[in-house]
């Protein structure tokens, strides 16, 4: 499967997530993370997401959406929250989030 | 050193590049693209980068700036364009990159 996502002409928005994780529970991490991905892909709006994380614990999720009421919309469905709610408490030693409208793009097709 | 930009209040720019490495020149690869961030931390309007990539070779990096006018004087850069070369013609199988303007952001502290 392709890591990059499929986005439409701009403009789209990009919810832009940076985090660090803490070195504890890998495997509750790692569902949890699958399970967001797979949930934010059923939302309305959802255009896609692309994802990595090196070595060093740092990461960089990058998840498109068609509007800005879209991502308000996921940030405040139920079950997200609570994975909010544990990343902050639990696996994010640090992270930064930031929306930014998508003005343009381009690629090597 | 952290791996976070430290940017100011949005309004400012993101330039959202995803790429995936070909499995070639490591090397000089890895002294391009330092050369690159240093280079770049030098230009006027820079605020900052966040960069990574996972053992699939699929890497994310993010960097940000004062102006929409600084990234196109960056990406006309004679290095940089040197070096946009290199990495259509040798080390990228493939990449997207996305031009947005961060309209909020936050983190936890």
């Amino acid at each position: 499967m392709s890591p990059f996502a499929h986005t439409p002409e701009p403009p789209y928005y990009a919810v832009i997530f940076s985090s660090r994780r803490k070195a504890v529970d890998d495997d509750g991490y790692g569902l949890m993370a699958q399970r967001m991905i797979d949930l934010a892909a059923r939302q309305p709006g959802f255009l896609g997401a692309e994802s990595t994380r090196g070595e060093d614990g740092f990461g960089i999720t990058v998840s498109y959406w068609s509007s800005d009421e879209a991502i308000t919309r996921w940030k405040r469905d139920a079950e997200h929250l609570a994975a909010q709610r544990l990343g902050k408490d639990v696996w994010y030693e640090h992270y930064e989030l930031r929306v930014a409208r998508v003005e343009r793009a381009y690629g090597k097709r």
